[in-house]
Order: C-alpha cells, then sequence, then structure tokens
C-alpha cells in the first residue's frame, strides 16, 4: 500500500471511528477528530460544453498532488429524485477533507491551486463553497 | 471490529482506490466505482437556539442506523476565510455517501429518515440539497 493510499485509509478510519464513537452534540464546532469537510459548487460559463467541463475536471484532479487533502472528490449532478429542495443546476463540484483549518489554507495558498484558479477560472460564471467542520 | 465499523472502512477504503487510480475525466456520470454525494445544508428558523442546533444534531446521529448510508459526517460551518464564494450562512450541514441511486431512493423512503424529518422538520426554515455522482 502506498504512503499516500495509506494516508487516506488511515484518515478514512479515523473519520469512521470519530463517526461511530456516539459523542453527543458538541457545543464548541472544533473537537478532537474534527474534520474540515470544503465543498465547492461550479456553474460554467458554458454548460452545454462537455469540453469545458472535462477541461475543469482535469484540472480539479490535479489538486490531489497537494499533500494536506485528506480526501478528494470530484463529481457531476446525480440523477436523483428531483425535488424543490434539490439544486442540481450546478455543472461540477469537488469535495475534499481537511485535518484543520489552517490546512484548508496551506491548500488555498498552494502554487498548484493557485495555478488551477488561473488555468480555469476562466472556465466557470459561478462557484459556491461551503465549509463545514465535523462534530 | 464491528460490522458497521468495517463497512465503514471498507466503503472508504473503496473510495480511496478510485481516488487514486487516475481514472481520466469521465464523459458519462455513472461509472463503476462510483458514489453518490448527498450534502444537504440547514438554516434554522432560530439561528440563535443552541438547543435547536442540537436537536437537529441529534437527529441527524438517528440517520447512522439507515443500512445504506456508506459515510454519514456532520458539520456546522468552519471558521475558514470570508471569502465572497463561501457561503457561511447555514447552521448545520449533514454529508452522506451512497452507492446508488437508488441507495438512496431507499434512505429517503426508510422509515428511520422519515421520523427524522417528522420530528425536525419543525426546526429548518431553509433546506438545500445537493446530490453529485462521483467521477
Amino acid at each position: 500500500m502506498s504512503v499516500e493510499r495509506r494516508d487516506v485509509v488511515k484518515a478514512v478510519a479515523l473519520g469512521g471511528a470519530a463517526m461511530l464513537s456516539g459523542t453527543p452534540a458538541a457545543a464548541a464546532p472544533a473537537q478532537a477528530g474534527s474534520r474540515i469537510v470544503h465543498h465547492v459548487f461550479f456553474w460554467l460559463k458554458r454548460p452545454e460544453s462537455a469540453e469545458d467541463r472535462d477541461a475543469l475536471i482535469a484540472g480539479l484532479r490535479t489538486l490531489r498532488a497537494i499533500p494536506v487533502i485528506r480526501d478528494l472528490q470530484i463529481g457531476v449532478p446525480a440523477s436523483t429524485e428531483q425535488r424543490d429542495v434539490v439544486d442540481s443546476s450546478f455543472d461540477v463540484s469537488e469535495l475534499m477533507v481537511f485535518d484543520s483549518v489552517e490546512d484548508q489554507k496551506t491548500y488555498q495558498d498552494h502554487p498548484i491551486h493557485q495555478s488551477f484558479v488561473a488555468e480555469c477560472s476562466r472556465l466557470w460564471g459561478r462557484v459556491i463553497v461551503y465549509d463545514m467542520v465535523t462534530v
């Protein structure tokens, strides 16, 4: 098992342990074992362009080389049931997990992330970011 | 290791393997090994009420008993840098992973989920759901 793979499994195992420990609802948002989940939704300038979508996805894949990222998932809208509360208007989404707010900041400032923004920001017209700390 | 814990670790290991396999950008949204990520953001009717927030978090924790859920994370806004693109106005968030759209539907219809909605929907004034399929 590669170091990278081992880190992923370890990170998830830790998350699973925290998930199953049955800790009560926390009043404070920062507690031992908590993670930062960074979820970004992109709306393309040209949503009809599969080429632009694939270019954005390819750009997001380059972010995997940034060491502080504990998990990275890239997605497109799922074909789940359409309900009033479901927003399926986005084109591409990235979901990342970090150990801490500091690691998330390190990611923001990392040259690979900066290159991604420089090269791909022309593709999207709108972006929304949600950052949560797990409790 | 409990069955539940083992399933979580297994699910994450599979996700990690898919993440590191370096598959090219997919044109089709459904491919082998893809997952459904279901991310829900709640805005409380009484955002100043820690009691309501904790009641919602406690309600969300009951969902763990639904077998089709491969991962469940519950969070509150993180103290990451405030930027124009960051929406930190939500009060509570839940992030779930499923193996398929069918499993997500099974979750929606599950009695535990229905009970959660019946008991906790009085707490929130607004909800947004994003469903993505990983590529």
